[in-house]
């Protein structure tokens, strides 16, 4: 059935969610979207339409801010509920290669020591 | 330990993305910002820092469009991996409660049906 069959999508087998905060340049811990989270966005939506993954496999959005700015850009990836960090732009080919195929970029995901703010950012978001 | 011993979050046990998409008013379709999305976010991060569930139970993020607009406001759920649909400002205290207890709100999850995009609505947006 040609795409143009369908009246709609399905329910995604995964989101993407992308997180595109921005906060103020010179911001300590800086923000997903000063480092580029808008072009990973909408590289990735391209691809995946590209692909033919977007209409039943993957949806990618945006989010607010998903609480690890100091390793971003950042992507949660459900239901498998783990997250990419740290992601640049030629990351983006391997990701969608690995929802092609149901597996992860080990080398992007984020390990538990990542969620903890790193104390020098938590001093000065004390203060 | 108290919130403040805390140097940052842990990955939280979960997610709620609540699409905040605007579409201009009088889109056939509708959208989620149109139908009081911003409002419900707001409600449900603040009731769940209330609750002591923020730090570690539950993030609740803003998102771009689900695609589901025509049953909005929409709030994805994972990595349980449900949509809440049609939620008002008075169900947020039953989601919330649903969240502590790792239960759903039935009567708002959406089933595969909600997820076709009305006929009415599709020859519009093909026009």
């Amino acid at each position: 059935m040609p795409a143009s069959d369908f009246d709609s999508m399905a329910h995604r087998k995964r989101h993407l969610f992308v997180c595109v905060n921005r906060r103020p340049d010179g911001t300590p811990k800086g923000s997903c979207a000063v480092r580029g989270a808008e072009e990973l966005h909408s590289r990735l939506k391209g691809l995946l339409k590209e692909r033919g993954l977007a209409e039943t496999e993957v949806r990618a959005c945006t989010s607010s801010c998903l609480d690890v700015c100091w390793v971003g850009p950042a992507i949660a990836v459900e239901p498998d509920h783990f997250v990419y960090g740290r992601v640049k732009a030629s990351d983006v080919d391997a990701i969608v290669d690995a929802l092609a195929t149901g597996t992860r970029v080990e080398r992007l995901v984020l390990g538990p020591d990542d969620f903890v703010l790193p104390r020098e950012f938590a001093e000065k978001s004390r203060s």
